[in-house]
């Protein structure tokens, strides 16, 4: 399966916020909606700073300010 | 392997932008640039609107305005 594991990146570290993740979809108001295979849904308030499909990383940011 | 294919959304049709991506990264500018298994790359400007990696699926839009 191609899922990935979606991070939080906070201070330089990792914090895993959600594995198998199958759907991510941005959404209005700086928010990123994410599903996985086991159908828990998480809706963050951060961007996508990075994707490495082959590594199945996600990284997520907090938008500053 | 879990790479993805890229698509542009115009006018409700999906356009393939690259396929076999392994690296997405959102840049400064509303840019994104991409990264393929063979070292193809390409940066265009766009949003990530929804991700299926099931599907091994990305599917960007261009930004309004």
């Amino acid at each position: 399966m191609c899922e990935a594991s979606v991070y939080m990146e906070k201070d330089g570290k990792e914090e895993l916020l959600l594995d198998s993740v199958d759907v991510l979809e941005p959404q209005e108001g700086g928010k990123i909606y994410l599903r996985n295979l086991a159908g828990e849904q998480k809706t963050v308030t951060a961007r996508i700073k990075r994707i490495r499909l082959v590594e199945h990383k996600i990284i997520l940011e907090k938008v500053e300010g």
